[in-house]
């Protein structure tokens, strides 16, 4: 028996490395998990979920989703003053930018997903999971309605009630089918890890039908044509995907379907991956080309049955139908119920996120935040503002603005209203004397005076440098590291403000605003081939570029086990190709 | 570009490997699947699948079922004179005793499973596969009729027809519920992949749903009450795996579940591992007590409902409710709709598996022949072939038998009535003659005479050693590797049999009947413990036999991707412990 004791004290020791305060967090966290629960009833007659130990003093942070952005807040969160309730019908955080591997069987869905609570628990927080959906907030009673994902008792699924004093609202966002007819009964799409593992199962199911003895050769090639709609980087990278997936695999086992395969990407604008720089653009165009993958831009579907898709041209208006075997819808980005709920409560109501304000704050609610693709921040412009600001920096209330008044609160503005310096650094200004010289021509910069109007007509353009930021993982997780950030230092900023001046108040803001900063976007394009777009638009494409993927990606992994599942599944796969059974 | 070129070459070198050997035959298979087919039609108006290509002479052999036994039978068919077609609704092979590991995820499913095309690809031999579902067997007109997984037009699924000139019908069991009330609707099987899938999710849902807020402490209990229906190998260790999971990873993660949850196996006869030797089923069971895993003996269940399962206590008929949360049924071996069918036409109407003859031959069908768990070997009894025995032993037709008569013919009865050897095994008698000597008395070995009377008082106890195989992956892969090598030699065989005497016919029969070789059993008990039982009764317990269970179940998984898929997925579990994640 002392073989088996000391064998399970390494194995003990080995799984909670890498160090001993680990094993010291773990029993603190199991610990302190023992709550106790009263069984007090909402007004709706809905139990409410309190927990008894909870003392007054701690804040009530409630967190909906375990994306991006929700788990990356709750990973930076490090303040233990809080009592954190995480809320999501996934137990799991999914590393999305290896969603289109899943597909076709490059990496398992298990490999890309890591427990909550396992992300949780490494903590010195107090952080707790219920496995529940949101689906319904309600600001005036500060509180949340959620409802169970199983049924656990005879009257259905679990509803119960969370009180908030803090609610971030991170639950992303859903596919968008722009009220296409037919999209959501007949395609599939690409947005949870389920949806991943379904599209590689009915992959290997439409090459098993083909090959059914009885059918003629029109019937085979309907099935074997494979529609990816969105020229994004998810659509063109499920595509490339697929299209490797065939080459590589399947034309191996199906050697009959080879000649009978077709791979076709819809595009409603007139370039594929159009956010990125046109070379990347024209290399992927050109790739695909030469890999026999059809590319229609400029076609937008109309509708969808359930074996054919209808797309129109946009210049001509001509419509046409082709028969299909699998759809993958990729394209647009949707509310969740819940929150085209929550947004008519607010006065949100024609918005397609919610709207927050640089502090990732919606406006209007009390405590309330929004992050991730759920939410756009809605930045205030310069113009808008305008009046407040002059009257700020004309501190001798003269009516005018020195240049040195101005470059007084310069700093200020340029935080506040972040267009400001990006509108200086287009025009290739170096400061914002330039700018005044500019406009009131060669005169000293002593002299410069500026009236009300002029100071209007300086900044007249500087609003047209605001854009809306992508939706993607990188700026999720940046806004969720950003608001625990906050949440660390609330107490601290609130005595000592560290934010911009308030110009239309008093004081200063507690925090800096957010402020996203782009590290680059990849876009693998199949064959071991990869575009990347880093930043200060370095471009670099081909087998490079798939190198540093795999580097970039399996560093950014949530966990040692997604990472050393994820590496030695790409080495099997590239030994001994993709596993092909219909499960 | 070069660098790309040589890189692909490398790939594909590494990839179609160990040799080059298996490149050709890539490449033949490759060129010869392109089949065409002709559209005609059956008397039932179904397409009819026969390919134009096969020449008349080729025989065609029709495989039903890629498990343990189709897919043995392929692997080991090496008779390239044989037009096969392999039909069955799942195109992967699964290594079943890896399922229980697959439910608590130390194992992943994927691992465990291999293309049947990847099989078949293999081999020199002409192998189709269609993914369809057999639901009739013809065999007045040797065909049989299947039914595509998919649907591929609007009239639903694809229905064809087959024809054949052998049929192998290896469609394997179904659970059995023994028509209990419930078990259908709210158990969980372990019969497939996709089951244990489902079980995985459950367990993690259970302990999702238990931690709710709002739940009682008796709602609690009940949905962590583990049912695990039948104590034979599958359930035991089920049942320990699910104990390994609780205890080692889960507990950890949901700390308040752990004076909860409960374990309960139920068997109705005494002791679970019937089957093993009573040291094993004692060890298991004290071990069981030990884990704190509840053992109910003796109790059958009665009902189940969706919250609750009802036993009846053998002994005293008294019957007793217990809430559950999930219940794994893992006992009873039940037939296909398609074999009852099958054997109501046949006339083995009151049977529970197909009965064959030792050559694994339907009887009464013409070259129809069954394998694994959906048939059984309906060994003839010496009794009811006593009379021709006798007969054709005494070739002097003298009415009786002398002992050289009989020793002529001993070892073609020993070949065809295999009771007879153990029988005198049993009865520890070196050969014949002592049996002889045994009921006559010490006479002289040369003037033992027997007349038919005589013959059948010594032979009358013979057949009490029948005993059916067990429904085992072992017993099944053992047949279909002997039906392959008597399809291999068939034309062999033909001219020179090389079976035993027909005692009821003239000649010798083609073949050596089948004989089952018991190469031993395992029984997984959980925290690093197996039991094995090996041939000649020995039976080792512990560390020891955890490790021969690696080592052999490594060695015998199918492709080199899920051996060393399994042994990495093995160490990792060791290292990070199993994923909890609810997909």
């Amino acid at each position: 028996m002392k073989g088996f004791t000391l064998y399970e004290r390494f194995s003990r020791t080995v799984r909670l490395n890498p160090s001993i305060s680990g094993l010291l967090v773990a029993f603190t966290v199991s610990g302190g998990g023992l709550v106790a629960y009263s069984e007090a009833k909402s007004p709706d007659g809905l139990n409410i979920a309190d927990s008894s130990e909870a003392d007054n003093k701690r804040k009530r942070v409630v967190v909906l989703g375990t994306g991006w952005a929700g788990t990356s807040f709750v990973k930076n969160l490090k303040n233990a003053s809080y009592d954190v309730q995480v809320i999501s019908p996934r137990n799991y955080f999914t590393f999305t930018p290896l969603l289109p591997s899943v597909t076709c069987g490059t990496v398992e869905a298990r490999s890309i997903v890591e427990p909550i609570r396992k992300i949780v628990k490494k903590k010195s927080v107090d952080i707790r999971y219920w496995e529940a959906e949101c689906f319904k907030i309600d600001p005036e009673n500060k509180q949340v309605y959620c409802r169970a994902n199983q049924e656990t008792d005879l009257n259905g699924k679990e509803e119960f009630v969370v009180p908030y004093d803090y609610l971030v609202i991170a639950v992303g966002a859903r596919p968008n089918t722009f009220n296409t007819p037919g999209v959501e009964e007949n395609c599939h799409f690409l947005k949870e890890v389920e949806d991943a593992q379904k599209i590689r199962s009915t992959v290997v199911d439409c090459f098993e039908s083909a090959c059914l003895p009885t059918l003629s050769d029109e019937e085979r090639k309907r099935i074997l044509q494979f529609v990816v709609v969105g020229g994004g980087p998810t659509g063109v990278e499920f595509a490339a995907e697929l299209h490797d997936f065939v080459s590589e695999d399947l034309v191996k086992l199906y050697p009959r379907s080879k000649d009978l395969v077709k791979i076709t990407l819809l595009e409603a604008t007139d370039h594929i991956l159009n956010m990125f720089d046109k070379r990347i653009t024209a290399f992927a165009e050109e790739k695909f080309q030469r890999d026999g993958i059809d590319l229609k831009t400029g076609a937008m579907v109309v509708n969808v049955t359930d074996k054919e898709i209808s797309t129109k041209e946009i210049k001509t208006g001509k419509i046409s139908s082709m028969p299909y075997g699998m759809v993958v819808w990729s394209t647009g980005i949707g509310t969740h119920p819940v929150i085209r709920d929550f947004m008519r409560r607010i006065g949100q109501a024609n918005r397609r996120a919610l709207a927050t304000d640089e502090w990732l704050r919606i406006e209007g609610c009390d405590n309330i935040y929004a992050l991730g693709d759920c939410a756009t921040i809605n930045q205030r412009k310069v113009m808008e503002d305008i009046l407040a600001i002059f009257k700020k920096a004309d501190k001798d209330n003269s009516g005018t603005l020195t240049v040195k008044e101005f470059q007084e609160v310069l700093n200020d503005i340029c935080e506040r209203y972040p267009q400001l310096g990006l509108y200086l650094k287009n025009k290739r200004l170096h400061n914002i004397v330039d700018l005044l010289k500019d406009s009131k021509g060669d005169v000293a910069k002593e002299s410069i005076e500026l009236n009300i109007e002029e100071f209007k007509t300086i900044l007249s353009e500087v609003d047209s440098q605001m854009k809306n930021l992508p939706a993607t993982a990188q700026v999720a997780a940046q806004q969720g590291a950003y608001l625990a950030n906050c949440f660390n230092r609330m107490e601290e900023c609130e005595k000592n403000p560290e934010g911009p001046l308030r110009f239309r108040g008093e004081g200063r803001h507690r925090f800096r605003p957010f402020r996203y900063k782009h590290l680059g976007q990849f876009a693998p394009l199949g064959g071991e081939q990869t575009a990347a777009q880093l930043p200060g638009d370095w471009v670099s494409i081909g087998r490079s570029s798939q190198w540093l993927w795999y580097s970039v990606y399996a560093s950014k992994l949530v966990s040692w086990r997604t990472r050393v599942s994820v590496i030695s599944e790409w080495i099997m796969r590239f030994i001994f190709g993709r596993d092909s059974s219909g499960i």
